[in-house]
């Protein structure tokens, strides 16, 4: 395993180009923090602007030979890599834990779930890189389109679902014959590494994939010397709207396009048909998994008041005796007390605790499992993503006042629709701005081979499967003239 | 006609917003100019951030109704309006060739070609929004991926192909489900704003179309006003890559996505075994129809040594024969004197003159036809769209060459190769960085059913039929849980 001593002894978490592990530069090594641990676990080197344009004339070159490989030799990169990560779980588990301070079911999930989009992604290559042949209106041409990978890839991936989020992200720019520069998470350098080393142990060739991260201070620059860069072609960008924003307008000074999944704000609507405990075990589950650090949370409990009263008692219920000893922990202590301010602010500002109080634990490392009601929209926790195990509730008139307070948000990533009339359930969905609309289930569902993907504030684009392959694949057209038959003027 | 009478006495193109002409403001009236005629002849309201917001309102009201309208309602809409176009074809003809100065040969072919691109959506709308139901790999869930309209859109057309360019921009969202705000071109408002009275005779709910127009200085606030707008979901830019960087960053900034399509350089290579007269005509009709002002024109002829001379000689026959008076005229003074511009700085910076001179008529709406050759990188022409009636010569050395001097441009619309080789025309094609590339005939060869973009520099995203459906559809996944067979936790 290519991690690098540094100078001093510490494990140093390289940049890797080309499969070579690049020389530490001892000035600039990022410190990998264990949130549980509440200590420094290992060293990442931070990346140069040079050392991302070495990255990024990698991939090019990688690129014009990976563009003309066969459907087949790609499957079976993605799928030997898929089997690379299986035997290699027991390391992937440990390496998410002690990067993000999750839980091991989590590690473990995150690990399989990638595996098997990856399997998914593979399975669709030859279908979705097939062209057509349009028929004309001119019959002196013949018109061949093909699909081409759009070239090299910027992926930026977070830490959050440091797995899933960027094992899509890698596995459907290879798949479609794109190579790619990852920048890895500073705060998981060491699991976005290892997928590469994945990647590696299955025979990819070199520089399909290179890996760098940044520190804070040295990130704007990388990034726009990555996206500057003539070889990039577009940029995948999973992560907060507020960065989103800024790679967005980087990416269209230098026109190029990105896929961009950011954040939500995801609402659980319960109608008056629901099972109501059966909803509180779902709302509670999307409200707390992963100490509530994923895009698609449970944000906003929306209830009609006819069932507000039992739903309040039964959320009661569930934390109490499902989370008697709160959840899990937060990635940093930072991220911790980011969720613990935004409930505080929210009290402040007027709002009511039904469950909890929002507090952190003694080490600040965790918050307690909280749910208010009475939130004002001059509180911040009202617009902003909270990030941590909390959720708002907000009682509504009636189904139509539901439709209009759960699309009251900036985002349209997920939600939750709670009806045992499954038709009213559905004709909610439908109104909902939202990539996915759960019925009966938790906010976060997510299955290898269906399409995920935000609107609004969300983002654009869908992930998984022939999906996330379309977004790296661009039609070609290629029309040859027959003179003899006469042919079209101007297509006319 | 809703055209209004100004204050004094003259024909202003007005703002419509909810089928209704806005009341003239003569303060802020654009002079549209014919070119030919040298002269004002009308005006057009100049938009205000204010009335750009009412737009914006009007179309979000629209799209909720329209959201909901069967394929049939669509298609219908679609099928009557390019009825109504066919039937305005004197009309719409007058109006090009007085706004853009075009020929009337180009005018008749724009207003066809629109109508024909319209029934061509119209027909895609019952297949693109048909939904899948994928299998998955939890058996307790049903799952529904629908294909919903992306929400109002904000189309931004130019006037150089002043019908099909924005007949193809409005057309496919409004067959996806959308409502649009139609930003016309301050150069032929009139002309743009026909096509949304073609809508209306043909029935068009009121405000599913809203057209303004701002004056160059209004602009910059009227767009950003309409980008910044809640209701607005994507933005279609049509132009040049200049503005398609300020467009983009615009919309990143407020996160809304751009289907952006932008200049181009486009290379017509002639390798050995080429039809060299056939491949002259072929060119030298690429680089002057519509006086160049094409996005697919072709700005660069790159040859291979071995028929360069015969190439040049045919080329110069060409031009002598067929363009013994030059072309066409361009839009406006301005741009002749650009086109006029760039070829003296090419002089200036050591190029070769093979055909004409690039100088300018006495009026100064027209540049002569001129084939150049010895451009060096420092000239702007080398990198720079011409949009005149002018092309480059470029000789290489073989087929390797002519694909990397090909290349070498931020830009990658279209291409032309010819060769009597086909097999060695495919192989080169598939190597050009371009959307679509043709053999045996001119830069710019279109048609309504096969998928036109570009990449690199030239933009994303790909219009026609299906695939401009699909530019402003996106997949909402909507699951239903049975609890009673188990069902799947976090996709697990």
């Amino acid at each position: 395993m290519p991690f690098i001593d540094g100078p001093n002894g510490e494990e140093v978490v390289p940049i890797r180009i080309n499969g070579v592990s690049q020389p530490i530069d001892s000035t600039s090594l990022i410190p990998v923090e264990s949130n549980i641990q509440d200590k420094v676990i290992h060293y990442a080197q931070s990346a140069t602007p040079e050392l991302a344009i070495k990255a990024a004339e990698a991939s090019y070159q990688a690129f014009w030979k990976w563009k003309n490989s066969t459907p087949n030799e790609r499957r079976d990169l993605l799928l030997r890599t898929a089997n690379v990560i299986d035997s290699w779980l027991d390391r992937f588990i440990e390496l998410q834990v002690a990067e993000t301070s999750c839980t091991e079911s989590w590690a473990q999930f995150n690990t399989i779930t990638m595996a098997r989009c990856m399997r998914e992604i593979a399975s669709n290559i030859s279908h979705a890189t097939t062209g057509e042949l349009p028929s004309l209106e001119s019959s002196g041409s013949l018109v061949l389109v093909y699909k081409e990978p759009i070239g090299p890839v910027l992926a930026i991936p977070p830490w959050n679902a440091s797995l899933i989020l960027s094992g899509r992200a890698l596995a459907a720019p290879i798949a479609a014959g794109c190579s790619v520069v990852l920048k890895a998470s500073e705060l998981c350098p060491r699991t976005h590494h290892t997928i590469v080393l994945a990647y590696e142990e299955a025979g990819m060739p070199k520089g399909l994939i290179n890996v760098l991260q940044a520190s804070r201070e040295d990130g704007p620059a990388v990034t726009e010397a990555l996206i500057a860069h003539r070889a990039i072609r577009k940029v995948e960008f999973i992560g907060s709207a507020a960065v989103g924003r800024i790679i967005g307008q980087l990416a269209s000074k230098h026109l190029k396009p990105v896929l961009m999944e950011l954040g939500g704000k995801a609402p659980a609507i319960v109608l008056k048909d629901a099972d109501v405990k059966f909803a509180a075990e779902k709302i509670v589950e999307g409200a707390l998994l992963h100490h509530g650090q994923i895009c698609m949370s449970t944000d906003r409990i929306v209830v009609v008041q006819d069932v507000a009263d039992e739903l309040i008692q039964e959320l009661r219920k569930v934390v109490e005796t499902k989370y008697p000893n709160g959840t899990s922990h937060a990635v940093s202590k930072k991220q911790a007390k980011r969720a613990h301010d935004l409930l505080q602010n929210a009290r402040a500002t007027g709002a009511r605790f039904l469950v909890g109080d929002g507090s952190l634990n003694a080490a600040g490392t965790s918050v307690t499992p909280t749910i208010i009601t009475d939130v004002k929209p001059t509180a911040e926790i009202y617009h902003e993503e909270i990030f941590g195990p909390a959720a708002m509730l907000i009682t509504v008139k009636d189904e139509a006042e539901a439709i209009q307070v759960a699309n009251d948000t900036e985002y349209g990533l997920n939600a939750a629709v709670h009806s045992r009339d499954i038709l009213a359930a559905i004709r909610v969905a439908k109104q909902i701005e939202a990539g996915q609309v759960h019925i009966g289930n938790i906010t976060m569902y997510d299955e290898p081979n269906i399409p995920i993907g935000g609107t609004k504030g969300s983002g654009w684009g869908r992930n998984n499967g022939k999906y996330a392959l379309n977004e790296f694949l661009a039609e070609k057209t290629i029309t040859i003239l027959d003179p003899t038959a006469g042919g079209a003027k101007f297509g006319k």
